[in-house]
């Protein structure tokens, strides 16, 4: 008889080169290695929960342009933020549901590596994977780096999946 | 059809503490934790690589009355340390015989870190697992991690198992 199903939590988030549609490279990288090479064939050992976290001005400055003339404004930029956001999830979900794997997905709002964190708190997962830019030194005292972060402080064994140099754009700041 | 295995390579090392059995708390939690969290009941699906790296030096503190006279008593000396890494192996690979999953062990010698992210290079694991006694910043200043620097310089993903405090022993460095 097997125990529990393995509960692997999944950060996952929105390519930053527009018009790419949707899932940024390191999100379907991650989660694709993790179907591959540690779920394999054992669908029903394993649970899946999909974390987006979405920064508060991330399209800010797309929008600078943009006159917010009413709260109504607001309200529609934020609506608009959270049909991304389902977008996104619908991709993992509808994958998932193709496999026969269970899953979760949830959205919430905040600094990314905050909210990971916090979350393996409350939710407990046995593993979290992050996908990562692989980016240098240099580049990341500009960017920042959530996977870093997650290492170091989430409650849980990480596991950070650092992009190919096949699947990264010209611009390894993009995504 | 399944492809081929995941391989995972796992280093392990002995107890530090002096009549306790060959195999350190964090190797043999980072072990359990991948055969219950990762492997699960999917046995054909992995195979384990098993690294045991000895330090030169390691046991020289505890031979700081020995008298070295001759070559032989230096023979004698590499002897008893190559024992002891097969007792350690040995453990490890009768646990996965008698489980039935497929492994591989072998010994190096030198820097742990160094070696370990050597052998990745050499042997292109799917994952590392390595065990973490969980030290505190004050505690790393003065016995360093070699978890730490795998997660950084390895060429392949990497989990770092933390021992819980329950398994902890009453020096945290003793492990």
């Amino acid at each position: 008889m097997e125990s529990e199903p393995t509960r692997i939590m999944i950060g996952v988030n929105q390519s930053t080169i527009k018009g790419y549609p949707h899932t940024s490279i390191s999100s379907k990288g991650a989660f694709d290695w993790t179907l591959k090479k540690i779920i394999r064939s054992n669908i029903s050992g394993f649970k899946l929960l999909f974390l987006h976290v979405q920064v508060p001005d991330e399209d800010g400055f797309d929008d600078m342009d943009s006159i917010y003339a009413s709260p109504e404004d607001f309200k529609r930029m934020n609506r608009r933020d959270k049909i991304r956001g389902l977008h996104l999830l619908e991709y993992f979900v509808h994958q998932c549901h193709e496999i026969g794997i269970a899953c979760e997905a949830w959205i919430k709002k905040g600094d990314p590596k905050e909210v990971i964190c916090h979350e393996v708190k409350r939710v407990q997962p046995d593993i979290l994977v992050v996908g990562s830019r692989g980016l240098g030194p240099f580049q990341r005292v500009f960017v920042g780096t959530v996977s870093e972060f997650c290492a170091k402080h989430a409650e849980c064994p990480v596991i950070t999946i650092k992009r190919s140099a096949a699947e990264s754009p010209q611009d390894p700041v993009d995504d």
